[in-house]
């Protein structure tokens, strides 16, 4: 036989820490604000929402912190994850370079969302929490909680964007299966709910009014906590053990460091789930491994947005953050990659991309399933919408490397199949998918609708 | 950590040979007979429809077939399948067996179709062969084959039963990313076709004329051959390196061999893939492992069938084959398993379960689906429905176990995940699904109809 395809690692090898990147930050991520008073806020702040445990995470400037024990016997049920040699792709694009990719879509939900929601159960679980909420807007985050919740016996309700309940019932039913309980959202269990509904009893929902719904919930009753799955820093880190195992799958393969790393970028979790431990090594080797978020342009908050505090929320009922933002009420047109259409990007990745340690660019829909289909074609694997943006970067650097002529390694982080969008490709054979370039004045428009605190301002304030 | 949950094997370590279980069996199969003459037939008259090597693999009594190395590189895409350690369902179903599950559905089109899917591409291909025809009923033979015949660069034409063509559409949009042709049957490019859209313009189809649209285009052209999922030697035989495989994993795990071994049913694929190495096992070196066939309620030709000659198809087309049915007209119930529908058991199954090699056990819809849930709580994967019947299988073994007060080791064949089926769990959890157990009158009716040769007259005719 020909080289490997994979490289697997076994159980016994995977990673026992989470790597806190915040640690390497020379320059840390600048605290919350209340979102009435815009002062800084401490983390007894997120004690009626989040476990302990958690906070404590979130704030955390260990280097590393340990994976617990139960948590890595679930992990196990999937992990390590394969890393590919994409030696197919690499025919069919006739290209040198060389190129890799972590598979996340072996989970039990099919993406890299259980590498937090587990944990975060967990957690809960040990502080005698007895349910989670949470929102889901597709359900690729409503099913790895569900999952993570029935692991772990605490009950989990997830509100779901009512038009995603009524059209989707894919996720619904995974969900389902796992135990959860599924409310279409807005719903008549919360004060949110009933209020929105008694406004307009056939509105079909967003994904602002599911959190509404969840956090209500939980700030209002004493067994329950909330849990979101991307943007926060605990909820990051919790990923890094997805680049951690890729160098030492590539240390395995005998290959080289990658030249670049690209993934796709909604919230930031799959990104710095892979790109951080590669940032470490920049960041205390001296390495220069170019790590590149990928981003729809209808939602360009990394690369058209600005660095300023903003609401995490559609309503402003969150703290206020340090983040990369298009504005919190900005509406991005309905791609089928619906984990990337949110309007801001993280604290740590935020402030990384302010100092110039990460890179970004912006991918439209159309070449992004034009990507997506030939690396289905060539390596069997069929990638969820929001994975074609990477693998669309990946094609983009083979070009480059082409006109250049050099021969990269870059790695690609596919973080989940997409089997349960295959709507998504069927539009794309039918010649519906539109481009969805924001124009300048629609950038310009959604910026100066933000009038939220400058960094400069809290960076004075704080001396 | 506790003790592994998973068993995996290095790409290295990928069988390099199939099985073929003819060579040890003490009753070879009975020949095929002419459907017209009712004389047996040679491999010869398979040639319109299959490449020459499938065909001396058909007849080959040769123990070991050698893997062609193109085949074991492709299989290299998601091979070897891990084996699992049940540990969580073990502790749910409380129970002293130990349980392991072969886990097939990390397949690109997640099953273990592509087992026999690329082998059969790959020797079109070496012999010329442009286009392979294919029929398909809710889509998991078709996806598999269009992924083989992208990796050999094959045009796939299925043929899809129009209504799932129209009802299922992820499965239709999975072969077209793939770049099959999807036709829905019938179409107006079969003479077979064209007649019953004439005759009912509205029809929804039917698997049975859908093999007649596949394989009419296959025998009327040159450049093109026919290629089928299930039931043929050839086929099952493709199939056997899941079970070696397992025997390595158990192995390497320190495992005792299974007491048990258990595979949903339809037309014997899986069930040979997992059983046939077990049984080498007792057949060569005196082992006694105990392989159990699980058939659904609706269908069941090994438990309340009879062993005869019979046609592959409904319309009485295909060569006469000896196989344990419920004759060739007999339709079952739409249970969502649709895998397991078919009306007859292969030649090979049938002559092993006439001779009591292998045993088998009927399981209702219901049970299946109340198995398959627990089972998806506790290990996270959401079985086929197909897998379901294996896993009440399990079930029905472990409760048998603890009235026994014995400690088996069981080992199942978990041939697919349930991404696709999700709308059937829906059913389940909505008390839609139905016993569908046949009475009596039922079965003696269908076996009342059956007019082919008995194996007697054709074993007296042979002498």
């Amino acid at each position: 036989m020909t080289d490997s395809r994979k490289i697997t690692l076994h159980e016994n090898e995977m990673p026992t820490h989470w790597y806190n990147i915040i640690h390497d930050m020379p320059n840390k991520p600048l605290p919350p604000l209340n979102p009435a008073t815009r002062e800084p806020i401490g983390p007894e702040a997120l004690a009626p929402l989040f476990p302990m445990e958690l906070i404590k995470q979130e704030v955390s400037q260990e280097q590393f912190i340990e994976i617990p024990e139960e948590v890595r016997d679930i992990y196990a049920m999937w992990r390590p994850t394969p890393l590919f040699r994409a030696r197919n792709l690499e025919k069919m694009l006739d290209t040198s370079a060389k190129i890799y990719y972590k598979y996340e879509g072996v989970s039990p939900s099919g993406s890299h969302k259980p590498n937090t929601a587990v944990p975060q159960a967990y957690y809960n679980m040990k502080e005698g929490v007895k349910r989670i909420t949470t929102e889901t807007g597709a359900g690729q985050w409503g099913s790895a909680l569900s999952f993570a919740c029935k692991a772990f016996d605490i009950e989990c309700d997830v509100y779901m964007v009512r038009i995603s309940f009524d059209q989707k019932p894919y996720r619904k039913m995974m969900m389902q299966t796992w135990g959860a309980n599924v409310f279409p959202s807005p719903s008549d269990r919360t004060q949110a709910g009933q209020k929105i509904l008694a406004d307009d009893p056939n509105t079909p929902g967003s994904l602002g009014i599911a959190i509404s719904e969840a956090v209500e919930m939980a700030a209002t009753r004493e067994d329950t906590k909330y849990s979101l799955g991307s943007v926060l820093n605990h909820v990051l880190m919790h990923q890094t053990i997805i680049g951690q195992e890729a160098i030492k799958q590539l240390e395995k393969a005998g290959a080289d460091l990658p030249d670049y790393v690209f993934a796709p970028f909604g919230g930031g979790s799959n990104f710095a789930g892979i790109a951080f431990p590669f940032l470490h090594l920049n960041l205390t080797e001296g390495k220069t491994i170019q790590c590149i978020a990928s981003e729809p342009t209808s939602a360009p908050k990394l690369t058209r947005g600005v660095f300023r505090y903003d609401f995490g929320d559609t309503v402003g009922m969150t703290p206020l953050l340090p983040m990369y933002t298009l504005g919190h009420t900005f509406v991005p047109a309905k791609i089928h990659a619906g984990g990337l259409r949110y309007h801001g990007a993280g604290a740590i990745i935020s402030q990384l991309l302010a100092d110039g340690f990460i890179g970004a660019e912006a991918i439209d829909q159309l070449e992004s399933f034009e990507a997506g289909v030939q690396f289905a074609q060539a390596e069997g694997i069929i990638p969820a919408p929001e994975a074609n943006h990477a693998v669309a970067s990946v094609f983009r650097a083979v070009e480059k490397a082409k006109e250049e002529g050099t021969s990269p390694t870059l790695l690609l982080n596919l973080c989940g199949h997409g089997n349960f969008d295959m709507l998504a490709y069927q539009d794309y054979f039918a010649g519906k998918l539109e481009p969805h370039e924001l124009s300048q004045n629609e950038v310009e428009e959604a910026l100066g609708k933000i009038d939220t605190p400058t960094i400069k301002s809290v960076v004075d304030k704080l001396g």
